[in-house]
């Protein structure tokens, strides 16, 4: 039997660095494994966004958006995957920009972009959309013309007042890099700073040096894979590297039991403001904000669903209003 | 620790249905299995497209295309996907159509697809591509016009001349099931059919049965998958869904000194006609084709590659001739 055999943790209140006996430390996860090799280029495009943003007093969104992936292998043939095409993300994204944001969209890489959306990931291919003109110009079909004008105008718009940046990752060791990294570039702006994570991040990995170097073969019959846990990189997030900043995680759930119990232990735990609570079912209708005095369902109708109506606009105006107390009681501090 | 527990397979050489102890039948598998929802419709368009090309005399390829996905849950959040954006499948398609084929191409929802892959899946969005116009119409900006019009124009005549059907698939069960049904509808066109199988299948798979209900808990330190072989496919469909097609199948390794020796072993353990094999980091420069008698490499230069020339533009021509001849033979049979 094809078998990746790798030690099991059992507890996981061990010390710091315990050679896969528990769940490893954050800071101990950076230092064994190696930073994207784009992390440079990552790290001077948003310093760049932030001292442009510090200047003129915007509030600045980091919106994480879409699924990391787990290699399996070395030379990656497999991996795992989280379930999210970034949907909210992308979505929240552009209801930030409404409402007056600077938006830092860092998002896996082909998953679902802010206005982009509206195009893609839909049965339709890119150029379904277009025709070949006699005079060789190529051009949106009228029927498509006006939705794509608006969206496409607003999108150019807040490309050029520069209130959209676009960063990627694939790899789970990619994204925790980012965020770590971003999130520090972040604090400069100190309460100006929200942080909206939404991507599906893993919960379990095969760290590097235990992970097979070819493709595993399949010949034997069966696979078995353990895997370790994901350090919580919440935890130095809120108390470290954006100390100051409004941070917004999301517990997502197909237990409903679980949602609310779930939602409070990680306030509890990590003490930051803010969890969306969402069922994997329902997640387009209703969430529930959990903060740490409070508890409130945000709900679309199912007129407001016909109508089109997406919960993005009623999630991002209500953390808008979180945000502004948050960054008024800095004041009074 | 969460374990998920499923009995390992130990032998492969079990007998057709052994409760998890072996590798399964494929006809087990469809038994036990539920056919996906749209299969009808699937097979609703393949049927006209299939009776079309019948009366034209057309030689027709059924590429499949992408990834499959194996879910590690009932209501999936987490799943385990393969390597492929379906930059193989997608590119094919393309000279399959300039060498006068009709192609089916089934493909992994969101993956590559001919035509469009040349402005998608980059670092560009679909709006990056358009500008508004004062009028309300929307344009290709310029300097990407030319490149649009020629693909586009190619692209319309295709589905115009209706020599291209777009079919997709997700999850494992879903593209088994479809290909099967697939490959016993194309069997109508007898030998001129030819079956692509470019798609990176999954090796494992949780049976459905086995499977956690909701999404794995990670509050315990690890997590210990346990994965079932994924019946071989090919099999039946050699023997008995497309007796009379020419059947390429692919082979990605990583280790070289498996890719001509594993390649044989599966043209000699199928009995069909030529195993395509590639190496995942030189897989758009080099091609090994591995036929019952024959063994040849195709490769590009640097110079080649360089000028933009794609590996397939030697692959398919190569395949077209082994289509013909295979064609040739069955009159004088």
């Amino acid at each position: 039997m094809a078998s990746i055999t790798v030690p099991i943790p059992t507890n996981s209140n061990e010390p710091i660095l315990d050679n896969g006996q528990g769940v490893i430390d954050p800071d101990v996860y950076f230092q064994i494994n190696e930073s994207p090799a784009d992390l440079p280029e990552f790290e001077s495009k948003l310093n760049t966004f932030v001292d442009f943003h510090k200047s003129k007093g915007s509030n600045v969104v980091f919106i994480t958006s879409g699924g990391t992936t787990v290699p399996l292998e070395n030379q990656t043939v497999r991996f795992i995957d989280n379930f999210s095409n970034g949907t909210r993300g992308a979505t929240s994204a552009e209801y930030f920009l409404e409402a007056g944001y600077a938006v830092v969209f860092m998002h896996r890489q082909n998953s679902i972009q802010p206005y982009n959306r509206h195009f893609t990931h839909s049965q339709m291919g890119f150029l379904d959309y277009l025709e070949p003109m006699e005079n060789g110009s190529v051009q949106v079909l009228s029927k498509y013309a006006a939705k794509m004008h608006e969206l496409l105008t607003k999108y150019n718009e807040a490309k050029k007042s520069n209130r959209i940046l676009m960063l990627d990752f694939v790899t789970l060791p990619e994204y925790l890099f980012k965020l770590q990294s971003g999130s520090k570039i972040l604090a400069r702006l100190e309460r100006k700073a929200m942080y909206y994570l939404a991507a599906a991040v893993s919960d379990f990995f095969i760290p590097s040096q235990k992970m097979a170097e070819h493709k595993i073969q399949s010949r034997d019959g069966g696979l078995t894979l353990t895997l370790d846990q994901v350090p919580k990189f919440l935890k130095p997030l809120v108390s470290n590297w954006a100390a100051k900043g409004l941070i917004v995680s999301f517990k997502l759930e197909t237990d409903s039991n679980l949602l609310v119990p779930k939602a409070r232990q990680a306030l509890t735990r990590y003490g930051h403001q803010v969890v969306i609570g969402n069922m994997l079912k329902t997640r387009k209708q209703t969430v529930t904000f959990i903060t740490q005095h409070n508890q409130k369902v945000l709900s679309l109708s199912q007129q407001q669903m016909a109508d089109g109506i997406e919960i993005e606009s009623e999630i991002i105006p209500e953390l808008a209003r979180i945000h502004q107390n948050w960054i008024d009681s800095g004041k009074t501090e």
